[in-house]
């Protein structure tokens, strides 16, 4: 007769056998080292950099930008935007070219995005969000609905299943002209029908809106297929580009030249060298933009758009699946006993690549972890979130993780 | 009798003696080198990289990055925006700390500024600026001022000498609400006199943003001495932040609290990490924020900052001074016979650190020169913008520019 192993043991275990197993477990060398850092769990809050990252700054400065200098905005920097943008569509959004660019920050896009939506719909028109929404796009509705005399209606789904096209559906009314909505929830995880709701309000004849920020480089999606008219998105979580690297935006094709952003600014101009006397919007996506492209901002996420684009993000999120669904069978063993609730969906299929726990010793257990070398999110007033960033993360970091969390969690 | 030598060998000699005797001779040596380029004349469109640059950017991807991960959140990022405005405030704008930011790109900094400036100016009221103002402040005041109701009223000064207060005084009504000037003109390079305009908008009641993109890090200013209200400016000019660096705005101490910009996203809300319901903004500068701080894209310009540290901004400006009035004799005795115009002030005092001349040739003579390694800015439809950064460019590199324009000048 054996004796039964501990849960760590077999969690450990199992974590080997899928890390044994995985297609993508060479990927993990592809990015830098993170000297006593014994799980990274925050990949959804700060991606880690790609292996050669530095390699690729340190040639830019001393090419493009040190030796072409001004010339470099000729040879490729005024289109960057685009080609990033456009390589961003076809790796994860399911966009064609000429959709997506990147500029600004998240914020600053959807202040465009909104603005441009909403702009002509009369006074009394309304905009439905969600009320857990992260806070940014709850603010930029908020303000820019105040000044345009709109009104917002706000939907309250449940916080761990999310929000499903019924709700939304029933949160429309003739005068609704735009929705905004998270494909994964920023807190739960929960991953929302994106064609299904995308279809309910336009049946309603709204736009539809999505903040692709936590869904953007691991959840597959389709744009196009799916009729979405905007959505914008981070480069920092997922996709790997560095702290505060620029965001991006899409509007689907047949939109663009009906949409006008408020930020008029000379690189969103028809002629952008023309120094001409009046604002004419340029054609297509490059209207989006506003001040000069952040061009250093945009070199780290590049690294990461290479690995996606060897991996593919199929492949991606099917090892998000296998990490988060070990993550909660790790919950399930270690965790749920001693008090600590899971407030993301059972349903692998339900959720994006991060899961939610609970517990009142949160903060404290957090700061101590980060001591430690185990890097989780805090997520106040009591959230642990664990953010497994497919090509960077073991099942063996994820296990690590979670017991970590038991082990620091108060008697 | 000695013969009398050719202009250019006379000018290559003055250049020689004023770069030997250049107490700031050495930091021309704090760049990085472009090879291949006989004479870069666009500081004031592109800074060039400080060296070190590569090696700071190496140590923070290895180190705050992908070491410290999301806890370098915690340990300088947050405050990095304004740690560096206050950097830049004191080194090149003469304003005291927590007056000035760094955060989104100068249009959007813009945006932000004079939306706040006429928030609550009642329709018809009026916003005073240039007509020959660098696009993107045109645009934005013409956008604004179109959803706000407000009329903008149009200074047009000598092109070359460039505005004057008495000018503005003439310009200013009882509406006026904003007055929206830059500081050296893009072209012509015309200083304006900051104390006198702003003293004269205020004795009307109205409020002073200035635009420093081509004097900020070259021309000292006393922002706080001479009370500007507002102002923006750009780091990737003299302030050599890279490619698209992110741009600086200031708001004098007293006004803060009582503006309020329209991109309301969590970085600018008063309690940034408790995702609460309604947006209320930051005290101080935190409040013009929008989406999260650009940590890889504010790593450049603080190698510059710590060359004007050492170098003090008189110094820089003594060296603009000598660099600029060589130009202008080159000018004299190698252009001005040639039919070329010169389109910049003739006093020192009066113009910033760059010459623009003209010439119906230009665009021509400019791509050749640019194949040739010389590299000034064109400027349509036929100006060529000599741009002189005082610690990267020597004396003599000013001297075989304008003896480079005069080569390639057709016959």
């Amino acid at each position: 007769m054996t004796s039964v192993p501990d849960p760590a043991t077999a969690l450990l275990a199992a974590a080997g056998e899928l890390d044994a197993a995985d297609p993508l477990g060479s990927f993990v060398d592809e990015f830098e080292p993170a000297v006593g850092v014994d799980a990274y769990l925050d990949g959804n809050s700060l991606g880690r950099p790609v292996r050669g990252t530095a390699d690729r700054i340190s040639r830019f400065v001393a090419g493009e930008w040190g030796t072409g200098l001004i010339r470099s905005w000729d040879e490729g920097w005024m289109q960057l935007p685009f080609d990033l943008g456009d390589r961003i569509g076809r790796l994860a959004l399911g966009a064609a070219g000429g959709q997506t660019v990147v500029a600004d920050s998240t914020t600053v896009l959807l202040y465009k995005l909104v603005a441009a939506a909403i702009r002509g719909v009369p006074a009394g028109g309304r905009i439905l969000i969600e009320r857990g929404n992260f806070p940014t796009d709850r603010f930029v509705v908020e303000g820019l609905a105040e000044a345009h005399g709109l009104q917002v209606d706000w939907l309250d789904p449940d916080p761990i299943a999310g929000v499903t096209p019924a709700e939304v559906a029933a949160g429309l009314t003739d005068l609704t002209a735009l929705v905004v909505l998270t494909h994964v929830d920023y807190r739960s995880g929960a991953l929302a029908d994106m064609a299904g709701i995308t279809a309910v309000v336009h049946d309603a004849g709204a736009l539809m809106l999505w903040d692709l920020c936590h869904s953007a480089g691991v959840v597959p999606m389709r744009l196009d297929e799916w009729g979405v008219d905007l959505a914008v998105g981070c480069s920092y979580k997922y996709l790997n580009g560095g702290p505060g690297a620029p965001a991006f935006a899409y509007v689907r094709a047949e939109l663009q030249d009906r949409i006008e952003q408020p930020i008029q600014g000379w690189m969103g101009a028809a002629d952008v060298f023309a120094m001409g006397p009046i604002y004419r919007p340029a054609d297509g996506m490059r209207r989006l933009l506003s001040g000069t492209p952040p061009v250093v901002g945009m070199l780290p996420m590049q690294g990461m758009l290479d690995l996606l684009e060897r991996a593919g993000i199929d492949a991606v999120r099917e090892k998000s699946r296998t990490l988060t669904t070990l993550a909660i069978r790790a919950y399930d063993e270690v965790l749920a006993e001693r008090g600590v609730d899971l407030l993301t969906p059972r349903d692998a299929a339900r959720r994006g690549s991060h899961v939610l726990l609970g517990h009142p010793s949160f903060r404290a257990v957090t700061e101590q972890l980060w001591l430690d070398g185990v890097i989780p999110d805090f997520r106040g007033p009591q959230g642990i979130r664990i953010g497994l960033s497919p090509l960077s993360t073991t099942h063996a970091e994820a296990v690590r993780g979670i017991l970590a969390i038991a082990a620091a969690l108060p008697d």
